[in-house]
């Protein structure tokens, strides 16, 4: 289940120059977006954050109309469910070192990949808990960019038959999963641990943060412990992938409730964007 | 001044696939060798590095001997002074996912850079003070990986004349240079940060660590402050390119002395190896 297909600077295309700085040093950041039906879900959200990253990262990327045409292109030729996965690095280095260089031009890769959609997904799921920490860095916290050795090492720990196992930063505060983010619910109301310091600002939890209160549902942004997770009425995770996921155990833990987490997913579902 | 040649899993080419994990997640590790006059210097300590570090990411690299010969390749053809940067990733995903895929098979990217050896880095240099922090992972403290984001921010802030910036942590510990790492010289004695929760375990650092006790130098390692490095009688900063480089001020603070960092330098530059 390779890459159906890839476009390297809008070409056709299986590889990259090996000066690359997205491989010498992950200089670059990335986007995982579904499309259903041929289209791209979130797509504005999705190219928002990714241009206020690179903002952040000082990366002079002017070509989002040619991305936008990359993504089309993509989305045309997918199955009905499907994931486009756009990268854009500060380009290839003329010369050895992390400096960037004045000039350099900011390279994108566009790849179509097949996914499956598990029906687990909608009925409750099971996350373990990785032994590996996220660090605490303010100037990368809340990007999605390039530098995952820490998700590498924490996925490798995922078991049969777990979602995702939940990541927490040195001062044993929850940070995320591998590669979602979560959500506690009590009394009816949600929180999801700030993105400041370690994790990252995901699109669907974004989207969580901006429907709950249109449907009444109050939030709060707060440290959450593992304890918080645990103890919680309900338990869901985000991605764009897999949208809202009700969980069902943490660990030894099972959550009893995933009522609001549902109709939170059915609530996101239906939106047509 | 690209790269003079590369050799993508011994063979000549200036590309890799675009599903490299080195590229999608910045899985993977670097070395940075000086080749002087033809020979790789402090080749062994190199590799050593490297396994050690693939062990500690789980890749399972095999190929140690055709590394070998790849960079014996580079090195035959190699200017007077050059540089060879080795990477190894854990090589191509066939699935989309943070998750190391069982069977995948590592990948060795060796590159033969020019390099030039201004002569000030004999006569003392100065470091900048980089506001970007260096973040807190035990994970992945001390290896040489392909994570670099926070390197490339801090290298970004490194002013005209200054030889490198110095990263803290946010705990206001003194980490590293963006590309070296730093020893401060008090009373004819050494002190250099540990890398067990941030930085590189750099080549040149061990070997400074290793020939000073031979030349009757103490050396400790221990948590440095901005100020411990500022107040020191003597600064240097080490790396694989430029060996031991006595510093002379550090932002606005001259470094009075440089006798113990001219005589190390002197010591590691006559070393056979």
């Amino acid at each position: 289940m390779s890459a159906l297909q890839t476009w390297i600077d809008g070409v056709p295309g299986v590889s990259v120059p090996s000066d690359d700085r997205g491989l010498q040093y992950g200089d670059g950041l990335f986007e995982t977006i579904l499309v259903r039906d041929g289209r791209p879900r979130f797509l504005e959200a999705h190219l928002t954050r990714l241009m206020l990253g690179l903002a952040r990262l000082g990366v002079p990327f002017e070509s989002i109309d040619a991305l936008r045409a990359d993504i089309a292109c993509a989305a045309a030729q997918a199955p009905s469910v499907a994931i486009i996965k756009v990268i854009v690095t500060r380009g290839s280095s003329r010369r050895r070192g992390y400096a960037p260089e004045e000039g350099a031009r900011p390279r994108r890769i566009v790849a179509l990949w097949p996914t499956v959609l598990t029906p687990s997904v909608a009925s409750g799921v099971v996350l373990g808990i990785a032994h590996s920490r996220a660090a605490t860095s303010s100037a990368l916290a809340g990007l999605k960019h390039l530098n995952r050795l820490e998700n590498v090492l924490a996925a490798a720990e995922i078991a049969e038959g777990e979602f995702d196992v939940i990541m927490v930063d040195f001062a044993h505060r929850v940070i995320s999963g591998s590669s979602c983010n979560l959500f506690v619910v009590n009394a009816g109301r949600l929180a999801t641990p700030h993105v400041d310091t370690a994790g990252v600002a995901g699109v669907m939890r974004g989207i969580v943060l901006r429907e709950a209160p249109r449907l009444g549902i109050g939030c709060e942004l707060r440290a959450l412990t593992l304890e918080d997770v645990t103890n919680a009425d309900e338990v869901f995770a985000t991605n764009a992938r897999a949208g809202v996921v009700p969980v069902a155990r943490v660990g030894e833990h099972p959550i009893r409730m995933m009522d609001l987490s549902l109709k939170l997913r059915a609530h996101v579902e239906s939106l047509d964007a």
